[in-house]
């Protein structure tokens, strides 16, 4: 029998998760893959507070270093991107095989971690980090292997979806729900991170390069958080047929490039992917053999994450167990794909929402402006939700498929119009 | 770069689909797992029928054997029990490494197979024998690697699906909508197989392997099919809040056995296995870790099988490509249960229709006999669905939790009663 031994570094709650799951499941792993994995080492600079899990003593400690030099896989678990990045290139300079949940750190360093680790003969793994206990990237990376990938959409963020639902649901505004989800931990104290749409933009980075290869920054890519979905556009949208969902999108397009693009967007409420509520996540793959296909399952938390984690560690020891270390290689340097379409370029169909003084000439003055844009407009609501008394109209407007960058110069000229109060809410519509 | 090379058994529907995709993605394989999987042979007895695939000349011949002697990968997609056992028992003899999308194979001769994989030193990858492109297989064993599985719920027969999805939304008869399935090819001639419940019984013995080790048959397992479904029944269950799918059913009981099982069974209208509708197949795994989880995809077809053959065949070039061929085995001897529930002992709730006579103190008289088994009614209706003016009235009971052997003889005695027309409709409930 092959023995591998595993430092986890990072003793919060998803590495009191992992810990859990490696004593509690080590006889069931050993059997499941021919290796006895075993915990060696928890490094964490908080060596007393209970986590719930019984380690044996002498198991915590807060010399991390000494955790990664006696570890076959080390398990970074620390979150940020100071020290985990830190630790993680020590491990991979000593050659050892890393597991990382830190979607964060690979969206920014993921190129210098992937190269380090190629240099060290070793690899990285990182299940974890995109959709927690979904096995959606060795899906990606194996599953689909002999396909092209026509387009992925994903609902990658528990904190945006728990919120759209619970507005949906209790016809409550994006303010009352934040703090109570706040007050119920489901939302961080500072909830820039989830609902600015960093973190699902993260995700998208890594999930478009395994689709496509190469590695992406985040700053390529265009992010709209939800802030700005009003109760009242949950409603419009329903009346429409629709639901709001923050998605990642990512397209393979005509010309070779993609799209990698993050913000809320009207799907038709009957799709698959509408279904998919409360803190669950969801993905949709597109492929050009296996066609849709949809992954469902909890995208964060201790267990579900640590899930992750150990099957990422058990496909690690199985590979150093035969072996094999970088079986599957980190990344594919190779790129799929020309580089990613600026968003202005992007085509869509598009809502927009606007507050106008309600006196007659308005409308003819917004369709004009539209249409000098060549938008088209497929549908208008005037007052859809409820009638306003105070002099002012609600309008929503549902294009035909536009250039963004024509949509965006319509809004400006809009916006610049005096009877038009505040800003315009533009929101996108994919039929999936 | 490691070259390996992929021999094709079967030139059929499947067959074509593989060389379809080995053909046209074979670069992207290429840049994915760092090995040049090349497709070298396809032996199929019809070497003249166009299969909308252009292969190379000279690579279509009926000398299967020569076809396995030079392949390191032999891919079975024969189909039946007699000749694809014949040529992977000598391909595995030969040592080389075997993917079949068989389950009907897997499911009467499995362990045979397995045995003779192990014998050789090579291995069987089956990805497509449940739920075509739906990475599965995958999830289950890597995926959840770290998992105890609790229970897996799945749709795994797609023309059983559009049956039903046809029959609630055109309000159709079962045997209507069956010809019609035949007519445009979602059926069988003989659709025997898929609609008396036999392929998802193959299905559920391969799954309830991966989940808990072992090699069952499938007559241990209790499989009832779709045919005494009727509309009414599907009428029924929408009133009472469910939509009725033919689930494979496998769970961990709390004495460590396990029940496998194959049944018409209700299930919450809201639930998202209930969301899975036309040809599509889903499942529903929950682990002690992960918690629920759902995959949703083509269960077959072309393409879609495709796709999870050549996922097969890619882990399998990684494998040979690396020195490990059986870096996964084909099957776990050590079984995690104390074997299969047999299914009287096994409780639910359950959905019983009949046609009575008309007539006062019927109902009392089945009450009886329920009460005296010890089965308790929780619902009761009679002519839910229209009025009968024929002197007979239906009634559909829901009871409460049950054991299915004092179902059984209640329904025994209910027949027996002169009151009772016909047989009397069993189903059961999983509230998932």
């Amino acid at each position: 029998m092959k023995h591998v031994s595993v430092g986890i570094l990072g003793f919060g709650t998803v590495g009191a998760g992992v810990a859990d799951c490696l004593l509690k499941n080590r006889g069931l792993i050993r059997e499941r893959t021919g290796v006895d994995v075993e915990l060696t080492g928890i490094g964490d600079l908080d060596t007393t507070t209970d986590r719930g899990v019984a380690v044996p003593s002498g198991m915590l400690t807060s010399d991390t270093p000494s955790v990664i030099a006696k570890s076959d896989i080390v398990v970074e678990l620390i979150g940020g991107t100071t020290v985990s990045r830190k630790f993680i290139l020590s491990a991979l300079e000593q050659g050892k095989t890393v597991v990382t949940a830190n979607k964060a750190l690979l969206a920014d360093y993921g190129r210098e971690i992937f190269d380090a680790a190629e240099a060290g003969g070793g690899t990285v793994f990182y299940e974890a980090s995109v959709a927690g206990g979904i096995p959606i990237i060795k899906s990606l990376r194996e599953g689909f292997v002999g396909n092209r990938i026509n387009r992925i959409f994903g609902i990658l963020n528990g904190t945006c979806n728990y919120i759209f639902t619970r507005m949906e649901r209790e016809n409550l505004g994006f303010e009352e729900v934040l703090k109570d989800a706040q007050r119920l931990g489901y939302a961080e104290a500072n909830p820039s991170l989830d609902i600015d749409g960093f973190d699902t933009a993260h995700k998208a980075v890594i999930l478009a390069s395994l689709a496509y290869g190469g590695w992406h920054n985040t700053n390529e890519i265009y992010v709209q958080g939800i802030r700005d979905v009003s109760l009242s556009d949950i409603r419009c949208a329903d009346e429409l047929g629709y639901k709001i969902k923050l998605l990642a999108i990512i397209k393979q397009c005509a010309d070779s490039r993609i799209e990698v693009r993050v913000h809320p967007t009207l799907i038709p409420k009957h799709a698959p992917l509408a279904g998919i509520s409360d803190v669950f996540n969801g993905v949709m793959v597109n492929g050009d053999f296996v066609g849709d296909t949809l992954f469902y399952g909890r995208g964060a938390g201790r267990a579900a994450t640590a899930s992750a984690v150990v099957s990422d560690i058990a496909d690690a020891a199985l590979n150093l167990a035969g072996g094999t270390p970088a079986r599957i290689p980190a990344y594919r340097k190779e790129v799929e794909c020309a580089g990613i379409v600026p968003m202005e370029e992007v085509t869509s169909r598009y809502y927009l929402r606007l507050t106008v003084t309600d006196r007659p000439g308005v409308l003819a003055k917004l369709a004009g402006i539209l249409s000098e844009q060549g938008v088209s407009v497929s549908r208008l609501m005037q007052n859809p939700v409820s009638k306003n008394t105070s002099g002012e109209a609600s309008i929503v407007i549902i294009t035909h498929e536009a250039k963004e960058s024509a949509v965006r110069q319509a809004i400006a000229a809009m916006e610049a119009f005096d009877a038009v109060h505040g800003k315009i809410c533009l929101l996108r519509i994919e039929e999936l």
